[in-house]
C-alpha cells in the first residue's frame, strides 16, 4: 500500500527495471501489515501504513536496501468481531513469507529483514524464517515490537503508548498517510493495562470492548516522525554490524569468543 | 498498493471504521496483482496498479461495493529469470484468497468478486473459489482477461494489445499511477504472436527474451481510461443481474428454464 | 478406464514391460477425466472416455507417445447435487498430477502433455504444471477446451455444441465406448447460452436444472470421430514443433527474435 | 480401468444416471490399484485389474453395491527403479481416498469398503479411513491382502503364491483381462522368501533384482477365478453381518457383551 | 517417558553430550506410544511404556544403538470416547516421524528402526518411512505387532493375549514401570475375538464397550520380561543381518540371487 | 519424560482411568520441551525436564489440573550442528499442539495452558493457539520465557541467567532429574550478551561456538526449586483470575470497562 512518492524511491512496486538496475540493491526488507478495524478514526490499513513507514525509514538510512511490497493482510482473527476485519490463518502467512523470500533469494539476495507491525504476525513470520534457515541456511533479521522499542528509546521525550488505534498509531498514520487519519473523529479512551505474566490468545473485544484504546486524539505527525527516526536509529547500526558480518549470527552477538 | 485518493473512496485500507459504517457496503471485490519485471519502463507493480484501477472502476459504477486491499504478489515464476521478480506458489495464492474471503464472509458479505490482472493468477484463484463453494456454498464471480475483453469491446476505437509491458499496460499505468510510468524509457518491441492451440507452462524468457513486448511507447492515459470504462461497461450490468438473483448462478445464465 | 484394444497400443496400463521396451517412447500424455452425472443417457465416465479417446488420437498420430492411465476423478463439486457425482478437491488433483509427472520424469521423460476434458480440471492441472516448472524447470503442454476448439475447427462441417451431456459428448462416447451410450434414453434439451463476461463458480444445477443440456439424441459416432481427428490435426503439428525445440517455449512461439 | 462388460453392471463409470437410479445401490467399494512394472509378461495395470476383478466379484455377490472407478495409481516408489513405474506419495493417496469417500457420503451412502491390491496402498488408505472416522463418524471396511487370504482359503486346492508378477497375479489377469497377459513371455523365477520379523521400507529391486518373482508361466484363468471366488466367499458373509449391524463395529465382532 | 535408570543408558534424553560422545552410537530406534485410556488399572502411558521397554531391550542387545525419546502421542481416535484419550491425526504423526528421522540423518546416522506399540500407529509411520525412502533413499526397519509376535514366539511357555489393557499389557507395565500398574484394580474381562477377514476402522467402544478386555489381573512382571526378551531374540539377529548388509534390503531377504 | 513419582500425581501418562476419575480435573497444561545438545554436562532432555518441572509446579498449586505428557521434541534446528540434536519443523509442532488440544476439548475441557521452555517453540505453539481460537473459540493461556520471568521475580535473591545449558538450566535439572545432571563435567563459560534490537533466526553455533554458555558449575537444586516456586507464584494467581472469568479474556485484563 505504497502511499507517497519518496526520494530516493526504495519501494519495489514503484520502481521500473531501470530504477532497480541503477539502485545497486543488495538487501531487502519485507514489511507485514494487517487489514483490521482501528476505530472510527483510523484506517483499516493502519498497520500496513506503519510497517511501510518504518521499513522505508530503515531502508533509506541503511542504503542499498529495497522495500518489498508490504503485505496488506496479517493474522487478525482476534479482531474479527469488528466489522470488515480480514485475517489470514497463521500457516498462510508463513507460506507467503516463505515464497516471497525464496523468490528474492533466486536473485542472489541473502541479506533480508522482515518487519512486523502487528501483534499477530511475528509467530508465523518467525516460523517462516526458521524453515528458510533449515532449508537454505539463510539467516533472517526479524524486526518487530516498534511500540515497546520506541517507548523505551523515546522515554523522557515522548510517552509512546502500546495501544491499538491509540496515540502512537495515530501519530504514525499522520506521518505516513495523513489524508487517511480522521483525528477529528478520535475520542480518547483509557490506555490498556499491560504486562501480565501469561498471555491469552483470544478475543480482543473481550479485553477492549470498543476495539480501540488510548489517546488517539493526542497523536501528531511530529510524534510519528520521532517514532520512525527512533526505530531507524536503533535498528540501522545493528544491521550495519550484521552486514559487516555477512548477515550471519556471530560471536560478536553473544560476546563469547569463538 | 492504493495510490490515489478517489471520490468516493472504495478502498478498504484507506477507510476508517466510520467510513465503512456509512458506506452501506454489501459487496466486495478482491483484486490480485503481481510483483514482476515489466521492462525498464514500467514498474514492478504494473499488474497491481491495473487490477486496482479496474476494480475501482467497477466498484464505483456498481455501487455499495468495497475494494479489498489488492494482493501485491501473484504467481509469477515464469518471469523469475528477470531481476527482482517475486512469485508465490500457486497453493499459497489459493490459501490467501480462501482466508480473505472467509474473513469477509464472517461479516455477512456473500456477494464477492475476484479480479485477476495477471496470467498466472486465475488458476489458483479459481481453485480457491471452488473450495469455498464446496465448503460454504458461496458462488464467487471471477473477472479476468481484461486485455482480451477490452480488445474485443474497443475494436474499431482502440487497438488493445495482449502484450506484457506493452501498450495497453503502459496505458493502464498512465491512467492509474502516472508517476510510475517511465514512458521516456519505453522502446517499442514486436507484438507477441498469440493463439496457439496448446499452451505451454514455462519460461516467459524463452518466448520473449527481453521480458517485454509490444508498443509501450504508444500508450496513453486516454487509452487507459478507455480500457477501465470498457471493462466496467461490460462487467457491471452482468453483476447487476447477478445481484438481482441473489448472487447465484441461475437459469437466466443458461437460457434454460428450470 | 481403457476401453477398447487399439493398434498399436499406446496405453501404459495395457502394456507389459516388453511392450514398453519395444515402443521407444519418449513422450507421455496424461488424460484427466471425471466421474459425474451425465443424464440418464450418458455414463458417469463420459469425460474420462472423452479424455482417453482424444489422448489416444493424439498419441497415435504423434508417435513415440505413451498415454498414461486416465484419471477417472476430477474436480466436479459443481455437479455434486446430482446423484453419485464424485469430486476431488482442487488441491488433491494438483498433487495427483505432480506425483504422476515426477514419477514419469524419474524415467528420463521430459516431453509431457496434460489433456483435460472437463471444465473443473484445468486450474488445478495448471497449478501442478507451474509448481513442476518451478521445482524442475520442466515445461508442460496443456491441452484443453476440446469443445470450443472442435467447434471452431469443424465450423461449416459439424456444428459442435458446448453442452454438458449434449450432442458432442454423446458423439465422443459413441466413438470411444459405444456400449455405454444409451442414445435411446436421450431427450434433446435446449443448448446452453454461453459467453458471459464474468464466470461464476457455483452450482451447475442452478443454471441447468436437469443437469444436462443440448441435443444428445443427435450425436453420432461419425461426429465423434470427426472431433477426435480435428483435435489431433490441430494439436499434433504444434507438438511436433515443440518437440523440435526440445519441448521448450521459444521465440518461434511469440514471433519475437531472441 | 474397467475392461469387460459384465452382467449386471456394477461399475459406476460404465453406468448412466438411469442405470444407477434403477440399481437401488446403498453400498460402495473403492478399489485401489497401481501402475507398476510387472515384468515383460504382465501389464502395468496388473494391480488395477486385480483390484477391479475382486471388487466386482464382491459387489455382485453382495448386491446393491456399486464399484467406484478403480484408482489406477498407488504408492509404488519402491518399484521406481523399473521403467515407467508411476507412484503417488502416500499423502496424495490419502487425500484422494478422503475426497472420493466424502463425495459418496454426500449422496447419503455410508456403507463403504476400500479394497487394496498392492502392498504400498493399505497404510495411506487406512490413514484416510481414520481421518474420515474422526471427522464424520463413518466406519469403513478395509479389504486387503488378497494373496495371503486366498493362500489360506485355497490351501489344498491351489497353491497361491505371494509373489510380485508371479503365478497368482498372472492368474488374476488371465481371469480379468486376458488380452493383456503375455504368458508367452513369462519365464518362471524363484518364489520370494517371506515372513521376516521386521519389514524394511525400501527398494524392491534390492530384494528382487529383476523386479518380478514366482512362477508366472504356471498361472491360469481357472486359478484366477478360484481366487476371486475365494475372496468373495470370505468377505461377503462378513460384510452381510456388518450390513445387518448398520455397518458399525459392534460387540458381535469381539465376542464381548455390551 | 523414560522411567527407570538403566545400565548402560541408551535413552537419548537421559544422556549428556559426553555420554553420547562416548557411546559410539551408529544406530537409532524411535519408539512410538500413545496416550489412551487403559481401564481403571493401567496408566494412560501404557503403550508408551511398552514401546520404550521393547526398544530398550532391543537396543541394549543390539549395541551401539540409541533410543530416541518415545513419542507419547499416537493415533488413538478410536478410543476418544473414553475419558482423556488424546489422539494425533495420522498426517501429524507422519510429519513427526519424518522430521525426527531427518534430524537424525543430519548427524550421519542412516541405520534407523521405528518401533510401534499401538495399532493406530503403523500406517502413518509407514507412510513416513516411504516418503523418507523416496526423498533420501534411506531404508527404515519397521518393528510392530509385538503381541502377535510374542504370542507365536512364546507359545507353549506363555499364553500371550492380543487384548487392549489385558494380561500382556499389564505384564509389560509391571516389567517397565511397576509403580504405575494398579493390578489391585484389575478385573478380568473376556478376551477379544480376533481374526476377521475384513478390518473396520471405527469405534473401539463399539466392539469393547468397557474399553478394555482380557485377563489383566493375571499379568506378571515375569511375563513382561519374557515378552521383552522374546521380541529382542526375534528382532536382533535380523537387525544384525541387516546391519551387515549396510542396512539395505538385499537378495538375502528374498532368497533370490541378484 | 515423566521422571519422579510425585504426590499427588498430576501427570496423565502415569495415572490410570481410576486415578483420573477421582481427580476431578477440569484444567490441563501441555508442556513442550526439546531434544537438544546441552553440552557435556546436561542431558538432551534438559528443556523437557524443565518444562515438566514447571508445569507440575503450577498444576499442583493451581489444583484440578492435569499435566499432559510433555512433548519431548521441539523446534531446534538452530542447534542441529551439535550432535544428535533433533528438530521438528515449526508446522509439525503446530499440528501436534492442535491435535492434542482438540482431543482434550473432546472431553469437555476448555481451560488449557501451554507451557514452553525452549526458544524455538513459542511461535509454532502460538500459531496453533490462534488456529484453535479461530476454529473453536477457545482461548488458551501461553506460559513461556521462564528464564526472564524468574530473573525478574528473583532479583536480589538469585541471579538467574538467560543462558543455554548454563546455571539456571543446571539448577532446574538438579531439581527435576538430578541423576541426569553431570555437574562434575560442567566448566563455566562466559554469559551470553543479550538484548539486541533485532533478533536473527540462524545458527546458535554462530554466536555460541561451543553450544553452551554460562556458569553451569554453579547451579544448585536450591536455585532450581526457587525458580519453580517463583514461576508458580507468578502464574498461578493469574490463572486463578482467568479461571474465575471462565478462562476468557475480559476487561479485567486491560483495565477498560466494557
Amino acid at each position: 500500500m505504497a502511499l507517497r512518492p519518496s526520494t530516493p524511491e526504495v519501494r519495489l512496486e514503484r520502481m521500473t527495471g531501470q530504477d532497480v538496475a541503477e539502485g545497486g540493491f543488495d538487501k531487502a526488507i519485507l514489511p507485514i501489515g494487517a487489514t483490521e478495524y482501528h476505530g472510527p478514526h483510523l484506517p483499516y490499513g493502519t498497520d500496513t501504513i506503519g510497517a511501510e513507514a518504518l521499513a522505508e525509514g530503515i531502508a533509506r538510512e541503511l542504503g542499498q536496501t529495497i522495500v518489498l511490497p508490504t503485505l496488506d493482510y496479517g493474522v487478525s482473527f482476534h479482531h474479527i468481531e469488528f466489522p470488515w476485519t480480514v485475517s489470514l490463518r497463521p500457516e498462510t502467512l508463513t507460506m507467503m513469507v516463505r515464497d516471497i523470500i525464496e523468490s528474492v533469494m533466486a536473485h542472489g539476495i541473502r541479506k533480508i529483514a522482515i518487519l512486523t507491525a502487528h501483534d499477530g504476525n511475528p509467530p508465523p513470520a518467525e516460523s517462516a524464517a526458521r524453515s528458510l534457515y533449515q532449508d537454505h541456511g539463510i539467516e533472517i533479521a526479524m524486526i518487530g515490537g516498534w511500540q515497546g522499542a520506541a517507548r523505551k528509546a523515546l522515554a523522557g521525550t515522548w510517552d509512546i503508548d502500546l495501544d491499538h488505534a491509540g496515540q502512537s498509531e495515530m501519530s504514525l498514520v499522520l506521518y505516513g498517510a495523513p489524508e487517511m487519519a480522521r483525528i477529528d473523529l478520535a475520542v480518547n479512551q483509557p490506555n490498556q493495562g499491560m504486562g501480565h505474566p501469561v498471555s491469552i490468545v483470544g478475543s480482543f473485544k473481550g479485553t477492549v470492548p470498543k476495539g480501540y484504546s488510548g489517546k488517539a486524539a493526542d497523536g501528531s505527525e511530529e510524534e510519528g516522525e520521532a517514532i520512525v527516526k527512533a526505530i531507524a536509529a536503533l535498528v540501522v547500526p545493528f544491521l550495519r554490524d550484521l552486514d559487516a558480518h555477512d548477515w550471519k549470527r556471530g560471536s560478536w552477538l553473544s560476546g563469547i569468543d569463538s
